[in-house]
């Protein structure tokens, strides 16, 4: 197959792309490195990243930013910044992708635990994840050409946790290796509209 | 109490007005018609109406647009449509309205039944309905000096099915009066975190 990572040089992305490398041809794209890039707050870039890599059998979402901070302090931009990115780009990335996709393709966003978990300053995190999932549920039931679409929503990372860890008390941390694990899940399975939780 | 009503010339809106005007004293807003207006697609616009208002009791908001199309349709305009109105619209009416909301007050937001049932063309509405529960979900965590947040998930209006009832095969449409009921629910009780699902 031949598989695109979208923010593979990234702590999952990188874990995915050695997951998948020796079975797949793998495309690495990353926002400054990686074989090609992308500035996924970008319709643009998307359309040009898209019209690049031609025809293809599996989309992997491994990016997207939100910002953190409390609901009282939260700026217009930090809400701006999860809309644009973990959002909308990966709205669009799946937008662009339906033109390149081979049949019976499938498309893997990431969304967050923090859906379901709320925590401190993850208000944004948690709206935009949701979003994510139910984007994910209902483009489910609209993908053409047997194509499929899945989500993975990980817990905290436990190459995350010394520069995150503080943010998540009681949450057990999983290495990025098992979380790659979801994302084969989705691309060589047969599920549809599944948000498979990695926690 | 002194209830302040965004969407009050709405068919929920005009309901929910009916349902607590001999009780309460209610302000309505609505776009271009009521006591006050608000575009809510505009920060500026918010913090001018909540600059109007004073302080005051209870917020609910019966307004948000989305746009119906299909995924592989639906331009990019369209997408914004749901993020700037019903999305962002509704976030930044409560981050305004926390700082004029009295001790004990409380927020009722708008989402609807296509986050859990998702319809041909009701992708932006399942994404946005689903990211508006998971707001005030993590938002009523976070709320200062006992105020509350809830949020009504509707299903098809009764008033409405003669326009829309097309796209609700098999749903029972509920009258704006019953639905009306259910931010009464919100505005009154002690309930905090709660998508009260009217279906």
């Amino acid at each position: 197959m031949k598989i695109v990572v979208v923010g593979a040089t990234g702590t999952i992305g990188s874990a995915l792309v050695y997951a998948l490398q020796n079975d797949h041809e793998v495309i690495a794209v990353g926002n400054s490195r990686g074989d090609y890039q992308v500035d996924m707050t970008s319709e643009d870039s998307i359309r040009e990243l898209m019209g690049s890599l031609g025809h293809f059998d599996s989309l992997a979402v491994t990016a997207g930013n939100v910002a953190f901070n409390s609901l009282q302090a939260m700026t217009s931009a930090e809400w701006q910044k999860g809309v644009d990115s973990k959002l909308m780009g990966q709205i669009n990335l799946v937008r662009y992708a339906l033109k390149a996709l081979n049949e019976n393709g499938s498309i893997t966003l990431t969304s967050g635990i923090i859906a379901r978990e709320p925590i401190p300053k993850g208000i944004s995190a948690c709206t935009v994840n949701g979003a994510v999932n139910h984007f994910v549920k209902a483009a489910s039931l609209e993908m053409p050409r047997g194509i499929r679409i899945n989500c993975v929503s990980p817990t905290v990372l436990k190459e995350s946790s010394a520069t995150y860890g503080d943010f998540f008390p009681g949450f057990i941390p999983v290495p990025a290796s098992t979380v790659a694990q979801a994302y084969k899940k989705s691309i060589m399975g047969i599920q549809n509209g599944r948000i498979f939780e990695v926690d």
